[in-house]
């Protein structure tokens, strides 16, 4: 039998029963990524198999680092079959690691291959794949119809024109490629430099001449309403520590200046001038009755001799210690006291942090929409068997498992996908193993086929609205 | 067979025979809940089942609001009939969370019934339960009796007269109904209306004129001696972030004036008074021998719009991440220092906090009496099947699991005592798959017998002395 | 059956094969311990079990406080049989404590002793033992040639003048005894006596006056070039709170000064003269080629007045909960980015940090040594079943288990090897479940079979280059 057989990772008969009758089939729709929305308008073709798994992947670009695999085998200038190769060498050795799993998973899915990937098939493989890869079906389109994609959100900043938006819905592509609305870098306000920079941009895309702190909203509100005008319903924020500090609308406005003057702020004048901000964004998605996301917790670029080497997303990340539930709580609170808390996605990086998380969720359960605030499916470095399991079994225990709005990719790669199978295949799992000991009565069977398809797709569906 | 079954949560021929053969058949001493003790002194006939399960249960209104429930059929004027069937509509949407299991053993350990509760069955089921609660043998005192409950403790403000306590020791009830002593408001000195006006009822109940921090102590070891005198042994103290600030006597009889005559101190100075008021009622718990309990890390009311609507304890507070373990270390000291910590139980709210909190005990284990410090169960969001098994496991993993003081159902319904029964089978349950896989020799088998018993019974009753 | 068997802790056929064919039978590297180098030296011979097993480990000493058992017969003058029968009573009251495992693994493996201990095999146990102990084959030497230790680490202090690890070399010991570099002292400035008093030895040692900031770092450096003529390669370093306070060189000299006259420094001062000092140790380690450890997270000496009478390791620390993920960050990128950074384990005492930990190593891994920076395995509190499997199931979802370096006993007695035993047993096992869940696949059964055999020797030897 094969590695990645019909079973995998499906240790009951109740499981197999539920993924294959009623999982496996539905279609996807992945709510968070940042594929390329230009490769999607422009059906982007692909040269070869290390452009699409090593072109970008900065999690086998940490796996090849530690097996001791030279940079220059990894981003630097080697030859694709030589990155290749390195790549075959370290798989082996990521036994027990996702990475293993998912790119088997990906070789079957896509290309059909089912020999395990190391130096003896390396070649085999590589050659294969890079045949295929220049099929039309293996496109960017193509394997997203060949996922049976249904709906996607790329991840999108401010300034961004979605011009590429536009094209894909112009040219009847079946897929929704819909925009979503990432300001972080309008919040970055840390580094006077880079922000000042970055709102000149804010300036044109808007029109508007940022001079003061109620220009920046204005602004930012004005490519809100064009974002909504693009199809765009949801938001998304990325931070650190979560901000929460208060300051009186003068003291805001001081703080815009100063740093638009191009002054370094302090830490506590960053947090309260971000808080302003968040809060401000946080309205916007509410009155569009958008759905908003939180990422928080990474500390980012940690290395910075590789920062300066390589720029950010390139493997030099990891998961932080933050306190965040005292200022998580007052933020929400905030919102919600004048009624501005609209559908909320609470990813945490710690999953040490999901209980307490999956506890947050209940305090603005306000009965408005079944599962209004949500917790976010294992984020990034949680993004695996044991991880999915810890997010999944905190927001069992915590709130209502039945109303979670599942999976979605937050993924670069167009060969993704199968971790939608792989999130449905352990959801399923879970819940074949509590039938089995008996935790789940007989009666119920048909709510839990029910519960199944909604996490994978119904729920989703409707709390987006798509 | 039915849902509730024999051997439900038993998944192993060693669990099932620990637990019908040594833990079914024990008693229940539950010393920690929010009974009210005038509804056990005037035996209490409930009015409807939704009185009873949705009357106050902040658990079950949290997953009606995750629902899509609106507050009318919550908190709300809705009629009962219709809250429960909100609420059955609910239960189904609730697998795998704890009330699912909470829901169904209470329905067949006091009413017999083996349905599922969901809308085909809410009728039917709505009706025997009302139809049963017309019973004398349905009222408080008589599901106490029904449950082999030996003795409660409930949780008592200094200032109560605990009148009730005595008119159910006069009335000869068989059930030792005992008050515990829970002087937090006597330690809110955040807030100084509400602290004043706490004083006030401090000042009438302990006849003392509390015009300094001594008189304040005076008052309350006047309380803390009429308690005693009513049977009580046990203290409990709630706290978020565990206090520690040291502060010199004088230091601490300002920051008294400074709240007493309504000034608002800041948060370090509320911490130092706060600290000093703790040690001195641990000092007094240690004079008589009492068992105190630190219940830590909670954030409570975290919604703000919800708590002036609803008041506390309405299902909007949530686990806090606080940095616990140095302050709590320096407190234990403090005691432990001048020979003046009693037996202590420590509950944390945060399930990340287990381990630190199991090696915590070991520091202040000083060999007079078996398990003095103790790790308390599961508590709160913890109180289920993943949230007990983290808490012994950690336990057992850093000191003796064998002398845990076990169970209590820290509950305000009369309907919470099957939580025993959950407990001594996930016990049994862990224990029985430890034999299994031989991790337990069979020689100690009749060691793991009376430890099944000692934690269900005979711990607690000789650590308490009931 | 007897309780320790052949399978033991193996629960399947893939487990027992890999262990039995591939783990159990490879050398011991001990490459972090707290064993003697005095008592290999003079390879002794010990007087009694008592003496071996109670004579130092805080472990069982918890556990008996735990059980009620008075301190005189802990650490007091209780005679060896007497402390050996309370240990015995306590024995089967640490069922599911890893001491119930630890102490029939030595049993089983030094003494051949199948019975489990309890009062009533005591005294036959305590004979045997005691015998046995008397033959030369249980010296200091015996027992470590008996459990085929290859290499040993231990921990020593820059003043040592390492005469007994020269002692053992001259002797042709077939087993190497490597000094271990553990400047702990050297940056405990928090207290001005103490700290004086230890670099007045530091002075001695080095023939260093040591009157200045530099001046402390060319002592320090002096020692560390004759630890490296002594066979030297590793460095540990051990903190609670991780250390990073940038400062200037002229504030760290004057820190310094302040300190080395005898005034107290802040909190922030001594995190400042801490990162430091710390900094440039570690670029010594990075000069020489060394191994460089860091232990960081717990809080010692929490019971004063057990501190003052016993002193440390006595069993009175536990796990913190530092916020460290920042701050360690911080430091290894100072020492990466001028390139003074050298391979590093990284040992958590909070399992709770399991994640973050193991997410921290990618940030620097270079691709120079296959793991580099590595995750060391189950720290103090951690070793033990839950904690060894929360810290391989980490490492193998955040990084390569593959390339590990593995077990360490971190033991002071020289019975502790089995715990090598132990850990391999949880290997085998974790890689056993996988296998049998069809989650690796059965083409790469070679490579798991390498990957045991590596984890369990193959990578320390090469990672250490011992």
């Amino acid at each position: 039998m094969s590695f990645i057989n019909p079973d995998f990772l499906l240790n009951s008969e109740a499981a197999r029963k539920l993924y294959h009758e009623h999982a496996a089939k539905l279609p996807i729709i992945d709510y968070h990524c940042h594929l390329s929305p230009k490769e999607i308008a422009e059906d982007k073709q692909f040269s070869s198999i290390t452009e699409l798994w090593l072109g970008g992947d900065h999690y086998k670009w940490r796996a090849m680092r530690t097996n001791g695999v030279d940079e220059r085998f990894i981003t630097g200038d080697a030859d694709p079959w030589e990155k290749f190769q390195k790549w075959s060498e370290t798989v082996p050795y990521t036994l027990r690691n996702p990475l293993y799993h998912w790119t088997h998973l990906e070789l079957k899915t896509a290309f059909g291959i089912d020999k395990v990937l190391n130096p003896s098939t390396a070649r085999e493989i590589y050659d294969i794949c890079n045949e295929k890869l220049k099929l039309p079906e293996f496109s960017a389109r193509g394997l997203m119809l060949h996922y049976g994609v249904e709906t996607v959100c790329t991840t999108d900043d401010p300034v961004d024109s979605l011009e590429y938006h536009r094209a894909i819905r112009e040219s009847g592509f079946k897929v929704k490629v819909l925009p979503a609305w990432r300001p972080d870098k309008a919040m970055a306000v840390d580094n006077p430099d880079t922000y000042n920079a970055y709102l000149s941009r804010l300036e044109e895309a808007s029109g508007v001449a940022i001079e003061s702190y109620p220009d920046l909203i204005i602004a930012l509100r004005k490519r809100h309403d064009f974002f909504a005008t693009q199809g765009c319903t949801v938001a998304d924020h990325g931070v650190s520590d979560f901000p929460w500090a208060e300051a009186s609308e003068q003291e805001i406005s001081n703080l815009f200046l100063k740093v638009r003057t191009g002054d370094q702020l302090n830490p506590t004048e960053v947090m309260k001038l971000q808080t302003a901000i968040l809060l401000e964004l946080c309205r916007m998605n509410h009155e569009k009755g958008w759905v908003q996301q939180f990422h928080f917790g990474p500390i980012r670029n940690v290395n910075s001799r590789m920062f300066h080497k390589l720029g950010p997303d390139t493997g030099f990340d990891s998961i932080g210690d933050f306190s965040c539930a005292v200022p998580l709580g007052k933020f929400l609170n905030a919102l919600d006291s004048d009624d501005s808390l609209t559908k909320t996605i609470l990813y945490n990086i710690n999953p040490a942090d999901n209980v307490w998380v999956a506890t947050m969720l209940g305090n603005f359960q306000d009965g408005t929409v079944p599962g209004k605030i949500q917790m976010g499916s294992g984020w990034w470095f949680n993004d695996q068997l044991y991880g999915m399991e810890a997010q999944m079994n905190a927001l069992s225990m915590q709130g209502l498992l039945s109303r979670f709005v599942g999976m979605l990719t937050d993924s670069r790669s167009f060969l993704s996908y199968p971790r939608h199978e792989y999130f449905r295949r352990v959801l399923c799992n879970l819940l074949g193993a509590d039938i089995e000991k008996g935790l789940i009565p007989q009666e119920e069977m048909k709510r839990v086929e029910d519960m199944v398809e909604d996490i994978c797709y119904n729920n989703v569906k409707s709390y987006f609205k798509f």
